[in-house]
């Protein structure tokens, strides 16, 4: 056996390394497009990630035919599109298709000022950005490969084969998904993919397995369907498999009311809102307890890129950051979809917290299955993302910094989240009292997760959970800051909770702001259980 | 009783001219909008349409529990959005929302270049137009009213408040509403609009009614929710009123498996496919067949403002376009939402047709509790247009344009669009066989109805009219041109067609190639029917 790889990014043992497919890298994907030619992809044009993707010998994702909803599988083509094929009859001329002319856009040219490497800051950008400027004709009146007469023109379901080419190629060098039939799909930001993969997996009265306490949303979108949450036990590491395979091991079909849950919605990294990231090992235990059970898993990760140093805490040096976008890569706790053997696993992406929210502009990963269901529901709902998302990205992304420039530009996001997080963590290990209130230094995402032990609270005896963490949140709110109630994001809302939570963010304010919020924190939770600091 | 008012765009009768209001003018949005002082929206700010509305002493609409489904009804406001109450407190720093921070947005500013009037062309606007620019921060470090850190972080359900004060004065400006808790709210589209309107309004099981021939999207798109659609007879103004209220009156519980259907879809201008436009007595007529039976009507606007100018023949000159935006205001034909004196309307609009599709945002109107069943869907799908679309959108029509500009560049679209009508027409007329085909010059959108009398077609007795449709079809791509078959817009799939149409577009190909490819169908057409030219 070969001895053991140091450059392996995904944890892996030898002979694990053996399954999972080699990642691609960066030169790689030069050489394949370089192979390739120029991408030509025009209005409306067809296309798919297979054009972008490593030819791989792999084996064929499974078939998850039984767990798809009544509702996805009547999903038809669109008659009309289907007639998009003899579009491609040399001289037609078509009067078929209902798209508006592209000199009726009002909009000439679009440029934008970006920063490049190696200062992103607003500061170096100032000094040291570039202008893109985008054209209206720039595949046809010169050497461009996207344009405003595509962008602002109607698309397909799959999004612009452009912005397409630069995710797919970014899934596979950060994924390397282990199945041959895998696929992306850009999508409008990940809460409309969410909604879509409930409406792919599950129907009424259906359960749905995740994280005890897990995204408000993902629980407030399920429920309209007539999902209900049920939640897994969690620890430092996230959920815990163990108490999932418990969970399905012991269903009751009769005493639930319901058939054996099937689909787990999970946020392995930085979860919001414990902050817990999983492990490689919790993720491969976790992934044995959905194959043990038959259980698809929809694994959203709008953190899996704000992964941050190790915590020295307040006294030690910080950790050096990686010194190239190869060891940042390695540093990248494997995601579950690079460990997705069977196919299960429906990833989403989003560019929310990389790029910006307002770009609305996400992928999804999964087998060609799933995001050929996935891709007809864009259809008949939201299309694609923005022309104008869409281009704005692809100018950046693609033409300007390609994937060594996005990568460094993610390893700056990691130092600055890095900084905000420790600023966060410092002011707490100051200003809270700690017989009180606990946490573990989150490893990725935007929260801190603080939990509050009411054994010596004044009323705890009197009061319920509920009624003291209002409490404490309208004291804080008295106090000059905002936090977030831990029971809003309990997925099972028939449960009352037992512990008690507060979620904060490093996200958003300064370190001076933050230190100042918490000092306040402190007061208040010492007020309320009537302690000196 | 008041002489007739020259000036009622509604061509309403006096009596009704006193039930529903005057419309708005620019001169009023002016004025309202300099005693309202400065617009303040910053960073996901909530907003509402009746803060950019008149003040309306009208009637509230009715109520539609009745009609919204287990779905819709049980969407409900998400408690970390309650909470943002607590961020107007004087002092307080938020640890609670997870909104990056802009300084990681890496767009630093965007400018376009955009036409302005009277010269819209593409060569016009190389010479004239007008740069635009958007910087980051230029509402806090400048006197703007929208930014990029705001457009690029996350936003509300409504859509941007800038945006949203435009589009719910100009549906004031257009439509009026006759109620007073009318609303807006931006969509990324109305394809999804149109999927949340049938959440909002259907069960599965149910028929949704729509005229015979209809939009294929819109039934694909109900499908998969359960639904079928039931076709009420068409006339050259398009649905028949009569038959509708036929199908209701008649309606079979039993023999249907399925209640009485509530919900109309119909597309009143410029109907794809068939180009029919509704005429006002033909709306009120309508309206109040929906009134009888108690039906919810989804008007699905794309075309309305490419109303054209009236059709004169190859051999008379052309009619002068309006004058003003007040005399082209007053020629469109007046729609259900302006009709509406129940709130028994939602109205899709798009910037589709009238601006680019690329930009995915359009907007709804409808009553306050429609539109908030809207909005609760739109948090947890696709959330709001891409901040990118609205920046733009708003600083062209908005800033740059103003209601006025607005005004003149979709009269420039009502020059053009009659123009590549008229070019089409005259081909039909050169070159098909008026004794086989023929049609009605439409009045408003972006498509031509052939209808093919198979009377004397050879194989009439004994081919299907999906056969010689499909061989028809066929032959004309043979000969080089792609129509869209008529049958693809069929709502009720159950039913065989019994009369042959050819949908064509004059939309996309220039005058010259649509003469070329007419002639070319004029051939194919003889050629199946053995006749010469």
């Amino acid at each position: 056996m070969a001895p053991p790889s140091a450059i392996d990014i995904r944890g892996l043992t030898d002979t694990e390394a053996l399954i999972y497919p080699n990642p691609l890298t960066v030169n790689e994907v030069t050489e394949r497009r370089a192979k390739a030619g120029k991408l030509i992809a025009g209005v409306a044009a067809g296309t798919s990630s297979d054009l972008f993707k490593s030819k791989s010998n792999g084996k064929l994702a499974k078939r998850f035919d039984h767990l798809i909803s009544e509702e996805s599988k009547s999903r038809g083509t669109s008659s009309l599109k289907a007639a998009a094929k003899f579009l491609s009859t040399p001289g037609i001329i078509s009067l078929g298709g209902g798209l508006p002319c592209s000199e009726y856009f009002p909009i000439q040219d679009l440029s934008m000022t970006v920063p490049v490497a190696p200062d992103f800051s607003e500061e170096g950008t100032r000094k040291s950005g570039v202008v893109v400027t985008t054209g209206k004709y720039d595949t046809t009146q010169g050497d461009g490969t996207y344009d405003l007469s595509i962008c602002l023109n109607y698309g397909q379901g799959t999004g612009s084969a452009q912005l397409l080419r630069f995710v797919v190629e970014h899934t596979e060098m950060a994924h390397s998904p282990p199945y041959k039939d895998w696929q992306c799909a850009l999508s409008v930001g990940s809460t409309m993919s969410l909604e879509q993969a409930y409406r792919i997996f599950t129907e009424r009265g259906d359960y749905i397995l995740s994280e005890e306490y897990t995204f408000a949303s993902a629980v407030e979108t399920a429920l309209p369907l007539g999902c209900k949450f049920i939640g897994i036990k969690m620890d430092s590491e996230g959920l815990m498999p163990t108490d999932m395979d418990d969970i399905l091991s012991n269903w009751d079909v009769k005493a639930r009311g319901a058939r054996k849950p099937h689909l787990l919605y999970t946020v392995p990294t930085g979860q919001n809102p414990s902050g817990a990231t999983q492990s490689v090992e919790r993720r491969k235990e976790l992934y044995k307890v959905c194959q043990k059970h038959d259980v698809f898993i929809i694994e959203d990760e709008p953190y899996y890129f704000l992964q941050m140093q190790p915590y020295t805490g307040a006294d030690a040096p910080p950790a050096a950051p990686p010194a190239s976008n190869e060891e940042f890569l390695r540093l990248l706790v494997p995601s579950l979809l690079s460990l997705d053997t069977d196919g299960r696993v429906m990833r989403l992406d989003s560019f929310s917290k990389v790029i910006a929210p307002g770009t609305r502009t996400g992928w999804v990963t999964a087998s060609a299955q799933i995001v050929e269901r996935f891709i007809r529901h864009n259809e008949s709902s939201a299309q694609n993302p923005s022309g104008l998302s869409a281009i704005t990205l692809y100018k950046l992304l693609d033409e300007t910094w390609g994937h060594d420039g996005y990568l460094q530009w993610l390893r700056h996001l990691r130092v600055e989240y890095t900084a905000r997080r420790d600023a966060l963590l410092l002011a707490c290990e100051k200003f809270l009292p700690k017989d009180i209130i606990t946490w573990t230094p989150p490893a990725a995402g935007m929260f801190l997760w603080l939990e509050v032990d009411l054994a010596n609270h004044p009323h705890a005896a009197t009061k319920s959970v509920l009624e003291i963490e209002d409490e404490m949140f309208l004291a804080c709110v008295e106090k000059g800051v905002l936090l977030s109630k831990g029971s809003w994001f309990l997925g099972d809302k028939t449960k009352e909770p037992t512990q008690l939570f507060l979620r904060a963010t490093f996200a958003a304010a300064t370190a001076e702001k933050m230190e100042q919020a918490i000092e306040r924190v402190g007061v208040a939770v010492r007020d309320a259980f009537g302690v000196k600091a």
